[in-house]
């Protein structure tokens, strides 16, 4: 990006979040030219803390995909951007993790450092290492690629199902930092049926879900270190992380427990399954105080969220393929209606991977 | 569209449906000019049977929207061009209405009318009223608009939630006729459930989904009146037509049935109450020797019909939204690949109404 697309793209946002912001035209001017000096002087600028916090807001606010944006004004936005040796980003990380997790009553939380510095090699700060042996895959086989690489920066876990892995990142594009870790940080609910006996199932999953791999950008400024969460929508793990085939397909498992016919497709066993699962997954996080919505509830928010947004007579744009929950779509809104699937900024964007 | 656009059109369904065929190059060129003469002369142009069913083959085919295509090539294709008065009109679509119901085994059908002579008002051939009233909707609500316009022409219905509305079509734009179906012609399904006594809920449904309003487009050539059906998909009935809170709205009802906790969206009850209705459906069908198909087999069919179209080195076009089920989208390998949403030509397509 030039000089001149770069300042057309952060007065386009300046522009945005200070009416937001209900900032007077006079600051807004002042702004302007400071950041015209600066790109001018730099080929970049700073955002404030309030444009950072603004802007980072707006991203969830765009984020097409995403069924939990009735809450976008209340994330937690952490300013780690002068978090310049391998100590201060590891404590900002696990900082992260302890503010978000909040004893399970879960907090939005994004941590934003300096563009350029960090690259974090985990898709989420935390999830489970899978292990391909003679066996099949033991663990995550979402988690295979990176538990290699992991292995290779010399990493040992022990090769249970759900082995957390390791914070990896770098910093200045030096070597990879491998670095565990404490158990006391990673909340984890053991999933329990609230009628079936699912202890055979070894079904367990972690409270907090923190992207730590996508780029935010605001106002032209790319931000590829900015792990955000929010807490889980149940069907995120009882309808793709506990049963999509290529992951730990507990689906046959269920409804072994069950005792249901699986003779054939149309006995239903699989939504039979499906359905019981995702229960349990609701009852036992409610049961560990771990905050966590259902689908039809979150539609419902979803639709508040809309209206939110016609009242404040912004657009409200969405991918439709995304949004729909996985179990039972039909029965929220979100299937009935078409969202147009236009990517806005500031936004979080996917970005290639550093391995 | 003028001569040479029609031509253009005519030819390259030729060409495609030719090759299909296997026809030799030398009955191609002849056939080519003798549309080309006819069009010339006469401004449109009429298919052989032999094209008339190619390509109403290739329409069902190229509809993306039809988790069902595997079977395109089995379909029945009933030539009532010649079909010329009220009575062999209606002959005519009590046929269909047999050959395709075929007490239970039900075979894939179409029935074309000649272009620009029949217009049928019906959404689908068999459908049940939809009645304002001062306690709210009795009926389908799907069919209010319909009901009404049959009222208007003076039709009456005994006012239950199940009657079977009456054929109503034009013939040369001419005024609508109303013709009742007789009832011996209407196979219907009453919904049980192998364990749970769904008496209370009074439902059921017809056997044979016969979608009448679409227009069939083949090289150029418009077929305003082309109805035809395959079986259902349970999915159809179980979580739409009967659950859909806009259609018959029986979630609540089948919840209470099964006595299950409808405090909070968290119990998933509507979720249970869908499996269980869908359940009921697929086997009350099945008990019944109505042909159906669960959403399981229906996507693994579909599987089979993308490895078949690979093969003939064609590209499968479909529209994600359509082709998941909605149940359990997620357990179907639709869910999760994207398809091109490409229309190809023949095909079928929404009309205005008539009405
Ligand atoms: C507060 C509770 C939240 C809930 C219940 C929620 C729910 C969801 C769900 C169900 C998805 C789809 C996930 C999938 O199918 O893999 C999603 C996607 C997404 N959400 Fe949220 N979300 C929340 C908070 C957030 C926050 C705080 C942000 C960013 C600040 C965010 C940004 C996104 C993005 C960018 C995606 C797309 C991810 C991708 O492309 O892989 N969400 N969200
Ligand atoms: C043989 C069994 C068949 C099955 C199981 C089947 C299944 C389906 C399903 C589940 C849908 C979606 C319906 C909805 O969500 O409303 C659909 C749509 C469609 N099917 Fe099929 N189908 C079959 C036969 C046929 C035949 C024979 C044709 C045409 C010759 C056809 C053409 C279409 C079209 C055009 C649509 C889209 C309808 C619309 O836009 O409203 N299907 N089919």
């Amino acid at each position: 990006m030039n000089h001149n697309e770069l300042i057309d793209e952060a007065f386009s946002f300046l522009d945005q979040a200070y009416y937001e912001l209900e900032k007077d035209p006079a600051a807004l001017q002042l702004r302007k030219n400071e950041i015209r000096d600066e790109i001018n002087a730099k080929g970049t600028y700073s955002h404030t803390y309030e444009e950072l916090e603004q802007g980072a807001k707006m991203a969830w606010r765009n984020s097409n995909k995403c069924i939990g944006r009735l809450f976008w004004n209340t994330m937690t936005v952490i300013d780690a951007r002068c978090a310049s040796t391998v100590e201060e980003v590891t404590n900002a990380l696990l900082h992260h993790l302890k503010v978000a997790t909040n004893g399970g009553k879960i907090r939005p939380t994004i941590t934003i450092f300096e563009p350029g510095k960090v690259r974090i090699w985990n898709h989420q700060l935390v999830r489970y290492a899978g292990y391909e042996t003679e066996d099949g895959i033991v663990g995550d086989p979402d988690s295979v690629d990176f538990t290699n690489q992991v292995i290779k920066l010399g990493w040992r876990g022990v090769g249970t199902s759900h082995d957390v892995l390791p914070l990896v990142f770098t910093m200045n594009d030096d070597k990879p930092l491998v670095i565990d870790l404490p158990e006391d940080h990673v909340l984890q609910v053991e999933v329990e049926h609230p009628e079936y006996d699912f202890s055979s199932l070894g079904a367990k999953w972690y409270a907090v879900p923190i992207i730590s791999d996508m780029r935010l950008e605001i106002g032209g400024i790319d931000y590829g270190a900015a792990p955000f969460n929010g807490w889980y929508m149940g069907t995120e793990i009882g309808a793709r992380n506990l049963a999509d085939t290529d992951r730990y397909d507990l689906l046959p498992k269920v409804a072994s427990v069950m005792k249901i016919d699986t003779s054939s497709n149309a006995t239903l066993w699989k939504d039979r399954a499906l359905v019981e699962l995702n229960r349990a997954v609701l009852y036992s996080y409610q049961k560990a105080g771990v905050s966590i919505v259902d689908h039809h509830t979150a539609a419902k928010q979803f639709q508040k969220f809309e209206q939110n947004e016609a009242k404040a007579e912004r657009e409200v744009t969405g991918n439709w393929t995304w949004l729909i929950p996985p179990v039972s779509p039909a029965t929220t809104h979100i299937f009935h209606k078409p969202y147009k699937n236009k990517i806005l900024s500031p936004n979080y964007f996917y970005q290639e991977k550093p391995f």
